[in-house]
């Protein structure tokens, strides 16, 4: 059986990775330049900095063992944060002691271990799909893919919807605008905030996340560095912001968080169109076609989280088999 | 007043003349390397080869006048095709005496005609869009651009809903899966084909046009050379089809219609994504926020086809002064 999943994050890799193990013949698709999507770090400040998921949890047992075995590779290992929350003004210790995990030594590195590069083609946006006896797939460079037994799309809803033209009843399931924009900063500064902190939720303020990225286990860095992720109200007001903008605004925030003056030496940014599951909005689950041989699943189909993500994949790769 | 068009086709075109005309300043985004969107011709067999929009009528008295214009500057010709039908098997003249127009001496030449080239940013796809005070539009390699009053979205609708993040109300009305693809073929002939007919309409086959480019007046071509677009159906159940295959039948269905063997010695091959307009799904004319200073406009706010995309751009330019 020949797999294609389009889109290399977390849930399309868990597919594959579980696919492949059942033997399955995978390929996966994906328009970024490197896997694991959101769960990417960028290099920067002479180490990883992990912009998108922040942590994880294992709250599921299939994904607890899995996470026991990337500790057990040095892959993983669980980040104890120091974590506080921030509202009406008033910076207090969170009572939150759920054990949070990271990626060694980057937020990405567990679900890339044990790729096979040659089945991944990256930088490669597929931009039509349709189904006679077999799969085929257009890339918008005008490359050509074709031959594959089932299809599992592994992205976000938008661009789920956009390639289901052909499938207008799958399509219709698909929620839309179910995940929402997130833009985060990293600022790296010239001298370390004197606070016990090194994670902070955040309430009523344009920022809703702000967390130590040098803190984190197996982090190397020339200096100390925070990730702040604004909230979806205002990543959304503020889509097309600036990185300029965005940092000094992100400069600000953590200025006021901390009462204390912050100079910044370097700064990055990164804007994700589709990170951050809208709650109210339920979760569907992983959906599958009933014309073709073609799930969907992310995040989203269980209420977002890295997780739910690795759930998604497994459950989708399952799926696949009964298509 | 200065106004971001994003999308430089027919519509965006039309409208950011008019708003130039009526003293605005205007900046066009296209994702395309070219402007005029369906209307842009491809170099090939020796000449420009019309994939897309194959001719225009001029029903309407603006767009008639509009046309003169253009017949003067010789930008615009009339095309004396001799059109006809094939149906059950039967080739025949057709009764269609409508005038019909191409671009001279492409179909692109018109609408490219005394475009401000500092005006138009191409081979950039506008990913987010913000409001605040004026708009500031993201593309997706990173570039920033702000301070617009006004913004006309002059997009196929599946783009537009997807950049409508923050008007879930104009989002609403978007009809999302209203243009259908339109797979295009041209082949050029070793030896031109025997038969008076230089354009078909057909009915009952994959194909539903058949026209000899190189017969419309002023192109030039170093041999007979056929554009056949697929119709709807099988463009949308052929999606991810490759050039070669959809060449083989183009060629086949050539075969059929004359009735004589073809010999291709070149073949060119285009998919447009978003091409022709589902006629039963209405025609929601212009789009306008009531949030933002935004209009949606395109061919098939009026029901399709090169004139009313036209259409569309004048009515947006004008809405635009309203909003």
């Amino acid at each position: 059986m020949r797999v294609a999943i389009v889109g290399a994050g977390v849930a399309g890799l868990s597919c594959g990775q579980a696919l492949l193990s059942a033997g399955a013949e995978v390929h996966w698709f994906d328009k970024g330049r490197a896997t694991a999507g959101r769960a990417s770090a960028k290099r920067a400040f002479g180490g990883h900095v992990d912009l998108g998921a922040q942590y994880f949890t294992a709250r599921h047992v299939a994904f607890r063992e899995q996470v026991e075995r990337w500790q057990q590779q040095q892959l993983v290992a669980p980040w104890p944060a120091k974590l506080y929350s921030f509202a009406e003004g008033h910076l207090q210790p969170s009572a939150d002691d759920i054990k949070r995990y990271v990626g060694l030594p980057a937020m990405h590195s567990p679900w890339r271990s044990g790729l096979p590069e040659q089945a991944i083609t990256l930088s490669c946006r597929i931009q039509a799909m349709s189904y006679q006896q077999g799969w085929q797939l257009q890339a918008e460079d005008g490359r050509s893919f074709s031959g594959f037994d089932a299809l599992v799309l592994a992205l976000p809803p938008a661009q789920a919807s956009e390639l289901l033209t052909q499938d207008e009843d799958l399509r219709q399931q698909v929620p839309v605008s179910m995940l929402q924009p997130c833009h985060a900063i990293a600022l790296a500064l010239s001298e370390p905030i004197a606070h016990p902190a090194t994670a902070v939720f955040v309430k009523d303020r344009p920022v809703s996340w702000v967390a130590c990225n040098s803190d984190k286990p197996g982090r190397q860095s020339d200096s100390q560095h925070w990730v702040l992720h604004f909230n979806p109200e205002f990543s959304q007001q503020q889509l097309a912001a600036r990185a300029d903008e965005l940092s000094l605004l992100a400069q600000a925030e953590l200025s006021l968080l901390f009462q204390q003056d912050v100079l910044v030496t370097q700064s990055l940014h990164q804007r994700w169109l589709y990170a951050i599951v809208d709650a109210e909005q339920g979760a569907p689950g992983v959906l599958i076609s009933r014309r073709f041989p073609c799930v969907v699943a992310g995040d989203w189909c269980l209420g977002g989280r890295v997780e739910n993500a690795w759930l998604a994949g497994q459950q989708a790769a399952k799926a696949v088999f009964h298509v």
